[in-house]
């Protein structure tokens, strides 16, 4: 299996209002370090799973919406608990979403994706699926 | 699959007594920076795979007994090489042992684990499984 | 010159309210990875610059008033901006202020602080000065 | 699954001619992190996957004919995008060849490796697959 | 002494005609992850060295001639060595000429710069001067 | 003030028998990422403050004696804390007698050095000084 991997990140606030999560119940914050995996089983004609300049293109555009946002005001968030892993899976859908609908050029071969969010020095989270 | 991974470390000293090690074959040492990712096919209701900071401690708990050690010394190692990739085994049993226990919470939803040491900016080995 | 630097972390929220900031005006929130470094000329009979453990201790006693906070409801922090390069002074004066109440041990022989405050994968700042 | 990852690095020249690199089809060159994981089962009775000083000879010898060199100048890679996805998997034939040739020594119980290539702090690419 | 320190990357190729560099005599080339550091004694009202925004612009600005290229071909550097400690001090005079200029905004007060050239994981260089 | 840094790294044991360092008071061990950084005011002809060929060599020599070793039986340091800031001073008093005696080649512009000894992903030491 191949993979192309590219990187951003965002600046985001947010609460978590649960007793599961302790000091992080209140309004804080988190700088996410986002890393997209494009996962394919052949390479193109020219080489490629997915032209990286269309992959960082395609997740910039899925961190968009969330970019210096929080996350408590956005009504697609309400009454969910945007943990790390949640977030994960939000990012992938969205870019799963531009990869189905031809996002990542004609020739993409990508099969399957892996979000990952690193939140600090000491912690981060993963989804992977299929598309 | 999602997966949430925390980081600590230890520092300990060993030896790797046959001629395959050369030069380690002395009573040497290392900084292991470990991290463990605990891994699960969907999340709880508060959006969680496993809670961090439980999931810090059920590290920290697992590498309580070599922090500051003479692997050489400790019983459970009498007989066997202290290999990186051994040691990675050793602690992923430490942390399936206290998963499976409940040490990771009642909700908890981990079904695998994968624990990672890297003995320098050059080195690193692995051991993943399924609890 | 020698130094010692210990690492720990904070994720925090805050809005930085002129139209400077762009898109950093509103609410959103950072991870900062903080080192602290400890400068002195000279070591002390046991070889230290200051114990890392008191070191830890004494950083992590001057990030618990910002841990998981809203900085912009810290009666502290009322009418400034707290920037990434104002935090690192911010941070700088408290961990100044103890060590000059002996919070660093009695040996310890610091003479100069510096504060790094990491925002993101892609910037950065410090604030550099003597005890 | 156990493995063991050990890294080096290659500067090399190159040009991607074709409209889809943009910028990127003059000649250029770029700085391969290049990590080498190889996958076993299970430890050998020295509690090994490989010898970490033959895995990282087997992957400078992989590297060799690369080092240093444009890529546009030798003759395996004349009509080809040496992409960085297409590199991982040109490295991975060479590491594989020599894997499957005893390489690894006599105890390797190696049946799978993954080659990753970092190109930039913000780009990376993969290939893994069985012996 | 305040600073703050943005990054960006550039993928090149040159040769470096001279025994003096053994392998690196030929064609080859190197990813260069930058760090532009801009220091000053103090912060303005808004609690700023310099906008991270105008800081992160003004170093892609002074990056631009050379991204993607073969430096080997620019006229500028003719007769020259383009080793990374000279690179680096070649990337500090254009900065610093932009932020004579009032490139870096007009309350901009920095009075130092500091330009670092990571060219592998092992090895690095920078520049550092008064404005 | 230009300056060149390289890597490398050794593993070691050792112990600090003092109650001072409570729990490493005892045999244990660290990888030590070392990083030699060589300073210098102006380039040669050639673009170098040194080559870093020759920089990698002097400071894999001035490792060779501790690499893989147990430093509490060197007679070098019998009554002497092996802390990591007086490892760094260690290792620069052997890497400034390398270069006052030449061994930085010829042209070597060096006037400074700086050893920085990371012991783990949160702690690390430098000694900084002139040659």
């Amino acid at each position: 299996m191949f993979a192309v991997e590219v990187r951003d990140h965002i600046m985001i606030a947010h609460s978590l209002p649960s007793a599961t999560f302790g000091p992080a119940q209140g309004m804080h914050g988190a700088t996410f370090t986002v890393d997209a995996a494009f996962l394919a089983s052949e390479l193109d004609d020219e080489g490629l799973v997915v032209d990286m300049g269309l992959a960082t293109e395609a997740l910039a555009a899925a961190l968009a919406p969330l970019r210096y946002k929080n996350l408590d005001e956005l009504p697609e968030f309400a009454g969910k608990f945007t943990t790390t892993e949640f977030l994960c899976r939000h990012i992938f859908d969205r870019l799963a979403d531009r990869a189905r609908s031809g996002g990542l050029g004609g020739s993409a071969r990508v099969r399957r994706l892996r979000i990952t969010l690193h939140e600090s020095h000491v912690a981060r989270a993963w989804f992977e699926g299929d598309l």
